[in-house]
């Protein structure tokens, strides 16, 4: 157009085309970011469902749906996956023959070791350029009628790159997810699941423990009508996918078991304390607690 | 005062003179909830901390700060015990002496049993006119401070009256806390303490323990930094009154033992699921879960 300004074409986008494979909260979230920040030029969508795609394309996050993988990613810059782990493989052995020789490919699972297992086996010739990384943000809600631009503002992005991962695509999901307003930082994907075994995927599996005993017992309706805020806080996680939980849980399950190991440790510590009816060591236990709780809240 | 309307005098408020023993979140929110009704006439307060009563002075909950025992209980229609339940006995030792021949003696302890019998053991002639009853409403706040008058509304109220509770005092009882915005139903003290030990003690435990657990280890630091929205909603109750929930803790024991029971099977069938990779069983069980958790939300 002869009257755009002389610097529309100096700021390019950050990625001319994005393509988004999985647009449910996660990847309509991120297009929606990336536009809000003017990171990207075309966004197109790819998935399961057809519905879910509509609803993508009414809400902004893509702009078409893409006819075929070929389609999709031959010439994007940019490839996310963000669909369950589960759907992983199958997704990187269709799109694998079709990436571009520049297009850089990243994904935004929950779990790292087995992503990272899943793109040795299934990448070929553009594992150097693919960069794992899992944002951490998220909510009890799924799909892309849940998407919004300020997802993932002041979130942590983690990124777990191996040895031979290319510098110039890590750095590029690096721009990309800190344009999105992410805090990114770096570790290897063991350690990767070992925390999050620890800080959310033993909470998610304690939650879902707690409603489905209290739900398969007769006198369920009752025992419900007289749950109030904190169980409503406490369960809201298992208000979460099941789909996405089951793929986590299997994928990271050696860990996850060894979390919950030292949990029912501290279980056993506490059924303890309460056959002794012991107050202080109870109390001192609520305390020690509620301070490290208090320390966090503050730290965040 | 000559110019005051005729109806003042026939719209006399339910309560004349309200004692509120323990200002905190549940008495402060009490006394502020009747105030807002002009449910109540003067409200007196009696506590273990001068800057808590002070704040509840401030706050408006408390008109006065009564002098001593008797002069909070001698002539007033309705005492509130709202102090954590270990404190329960020393309090109703304390005004026995003092209650009026018409005083309506209430509480707000989060456990039933143990308050029936120390009032059985404790309050004498005035036994007939104590009303059991435990507010099913709180946050992880605690103190006047965190008062507020509509903390009540829409919640549950459970009354647990024992054969001999006298019947005045008992819609003496109901009334004011329907006028504090709440649904008042009644069941006997056994059967509040199985329910609550289930929906609302257990998973305090529980929570309590996560964070406990984890804030234990040397890398705690490095784990809580990675801890998102889903660790803070299911750990938001670990950050409730340490002194309170010893007191539950210790009183209600063999039931949160006998939960805790049912909780450690639910987690062993959770860990053969795991151990196995059951993805399809791991599915059904958060599904099921998730449908039980909307039903209820539903339900509210």
């Amino acid at each position: 157009m002869a009257s755009a300004p002389a610097q529309a074409s100096v700021s390019e986008p950050l990625i001319g085309k994005l393509a988004v494979y999985g647009v449910g909260l996660i990847g309509g979230s991120f297009a929606l970011a990336l536009k809000a920040a003017a990171g990207v030029g075309k966004v197109v969508g790819q998935g399961r469902s057809r519905a879910n795609l509509d609803l993508a394309l009414q809400a902004g996050a893509i702009d078409a749906v893409a006819h075929d993988d070929r389609d999709a990613v031959a010439d994007a810059d940019m490839v996310l996956l963000a669909m369950p782990v589960g759907q992983m493989a199958p997704v990187m052995q269709r799109i694998a023959p079709w990436l571009g020789a520049r297009t850089v490919v990243t994904d935004a699972g929950s779990t790292k070791r087995d992503v990272v297992a899943l793109a040795r086996e299934h990448l070929h010739a553009s594992l150097t350029r693919f960069v794992p990384a899992h944002p951490i943000a998220g909510a009890e809600k799924s799909g892309a009628g849940a998407a919004r631009a300020d997802l993932f503002r002041e979130r942590h992005l983690i990124l777990t790159p191996v040895a031979d991962t290319d510098p110039h695509a890590l750095a590029l999901v690096r721009r990309a997810w800190e344009m999105a307003g992410m805090r990114v930082s770096s570790m290897d994907p063991q350690r990767h699941d070992e925390v999050l075994a620890a800080v959310s995927h033993l909470p998610h599996v304690l939650s879902y423990a707690l409603v489905h005993e209290l739900a398969g017992r007769e006198d369920a309706e009752r025992l419900f009508a007289l749950a109030a805020g904190g169980f409503r806080d406490f369960t809201r996680i298992a208000g979460s996918s099941p789909e996405m939980w089951r793929d986590i849980c299997v994928s990271n399950r050696d860990l996850i078991l060894h979390e919950l190991g030292h949990y029912r440790t501290e279980l056993d510590r506490l059924a303890a304390l309460l056959h002794e009816g012991d107050g202080p060591g109870l109390e001192r236990l609520f305390d020690a607690a509620r301070a490290a709780r208090n320390r966090w809240l503050q730290m965040r």
